[in-house]
């Protein structure tokens, strides 16, 4: 039994627990639930029985109307479709597992889900805990978390007085705009994003910081018009770069937000006849799967980890111990959409 | 309300119960329950115990232990994290949360897990019904599918007595091929696939046996040599075309069985100088988002799609429907990554 589950109830009704009051082998009881042959039917019809008495007495849907546990833990995420938020659900449902919790999936893509989601949560006695994966910051976000009455931590989006796993977005920016500036560039762009709903991700805006912090230490003014903005995507990629294209005085250098925002971005710039990176030089962060494929220079972030982080913080939290934050490291994956600017 | 809502309740507590029992406004009930201003303690108190009353007498937890329903579908997938799977789970979450019902992800990736999984689930009355998304078939699975007691829904796998929404993975397979026999193909590899443990999938079997078919339509000898087996993925697909490269005669096009599969071959493609299409055709099934990127022909399959339909299905099947199979179509997309072969 693992270390957290005196508070949380693993398999709470097992198959040898119906064996030990019934005085049967396991593989009986197996054989009478799964309907196979080899069990007389009399026997059968006590094991079906025995379960569901047990399972009325101690199965985690009992416990939740009796005050205790319900053996789930929710995952809020705005989409479960794409590589980052599948990462983190991966890893954080894996990790679950293995505690012999289950996970409730809720994607709520727009603002007003996850407000409503948020008001009738306290409603329904549904889960142990929450974890919420980055989703956009609203002006009403902030101040829900930290009164629903139900464990929460949050993973790559900070809210007052909620633990969180994440990596340093703003560091992450550095890393990057720091390796363009180290070989040359001094006109560098960035693509920034916003969701469906207009609004910023926490990690849009830090990495926004990091960019223009980034620029300064090199001494190097922000320039507004390299600042471009487009919905989150390869789509969306491709047609900021297209408008960084439009400049007077393109950039020598673009950062994107993410790999699949760099993804697009490459196939502009392949349409244009630019070639990568003689002329123009890509980075990202993430290090997504493709990011090799397309020898995307990145920031890898440990997604997977994220999610399984979250996972053991927010048992522990269900636990009723207190949390330290948790920031991951990230690092340069140098591949080949980078390289000194041409010269002048 | 929904039309399949008279079976599985939707949000059975609602803050507007709360408010009508209590003759308070709905922005009381939801101040009171967010801990926000503006609602004397007393009222609080009162909102907060009656919510528990509801909750106590028709939330969905009490439900399942006096018989009832859930509100809770599970879906079992091999892995959350991978185009396919999250695109099924994201199609089926979102059709199930407009019905109200709530979504439990379950990541099996090995048939052990699946095998206790389904031994276990009769003891849990923790779901109203179960999607089952495409996983390897072991000797075991299919006996087991069919006496659990919970309606069932299996996407792109067959079990009998079960019923199905899927592509026809036999007839993408032959469209696959077909295109490639009309340009004039004759020496066309399929590269297969398997699971960790070494299982194949449905599709996989359904797809070769598409493939030997069209091949055989156009008077085509299938060759042993020119059928390789990898595990799935990018790395997979590098690999196996790295093995149909040290034939001495390599073919002149692939049909792998997915996108991922053939981006890995692209790669091995790429890296070895060999010129696609110009030398080597390469075709896939899926129509990834990266299939375009990638400039990938491939056989476009409504991932997200069959989600919902499974959705649709499990709630049917919940409410005692009896339930046709559903089968969607399957159609190519042409792109730059097939061609004639080179003259001879």
């Amino acid at each position: 039994m693992c270390k957290h589950c005196r508070v949380i109830p693993k398999k709470p009704v097992a198959m040898k627990d119906v064996a030990t009051r019934l005085g049967l082998s396991i593989s009986t009881v197996s054989r009478a639930l799964n309907g196979r042959p080899g069990v007389a039917e009399p026997t059968r019809q006590k094991v079906l029985a025995e379960s569901q008495a047990l399972a009325y007495v101690i199965s985690p849907a009992t416990s939740a109307v009796t005050g205790s546990r319900t053996g789930r833990i929710g995952i809020v995420t705005p989409r479960a479709d794409v590589w980052y938020y599948s990462s983190v659900i991966a890893g954080a449902e894996e990790k679950l597992r293995e505690h012999g919790i289950e996970t409730i999936l809720h994607c709520l893509p727009t603002e007003s889900e996850r407000r409503d989601f948020f008001s009738e949560l306290p409603l329904q006695h549904s889960v142990d805990g929450l974890i919420v994966v980055s989703f956009p910051v609203g002006a009403d976000d902030p101040t829900q978390l930290d009164r629903l009455r139900t464990p929460v931590v949050s993973v790559s989006v900070r809210f007052p007085g909620v633990p969180f796993v994440s990596i340093d977005d703003r560091l992450a920016a550095i890393q990057a705009v720091s390796h363009l500036t180290r070989i040359g560039h001094r006109r560098i762009a960035m693509i920034r994003t916003v969701d469906p709903d207009g609004l910023p991700w926490a990690a849009d805006l830090a990495r926004t910081e990091g960019y223009i912090a980034a620029l300064a230490n090199s001494g190097i003014e922000g320039q507004d018009e390299l600042i471009v903005t487009a919905p989150w995507g390869i789509d969306g990629g491709a047609e900021a770069m297209e408008r960084l294209l439009s400049l007077v005085a393109p950039p020598t250098a673009v950062f994107c937000l993410s790999d699949e925002v760099a993804i697009g971005a490459l196939r502009t710039l392949r349409r244009s006849g630019i070639s990568v990176p003689e002329t123009m030089s890509v980075i990202a962060i993430d290090d997504h799967p493709m990011a090799e494929l397309t020898d995307l220079t990145t920031i890898a972030q440990p997604a997977r980890q994220l999610g399984e982080i979250a996972a053991e913080m927010v048992i522990a939290a269900a636990a009723g111990e207190g949390l330290d934050d948790v920031v991951l490291p990230t690092r340069l994956v140098a591949r080949h959409t980078t390289a000194p600017p041409p010269a002048a």
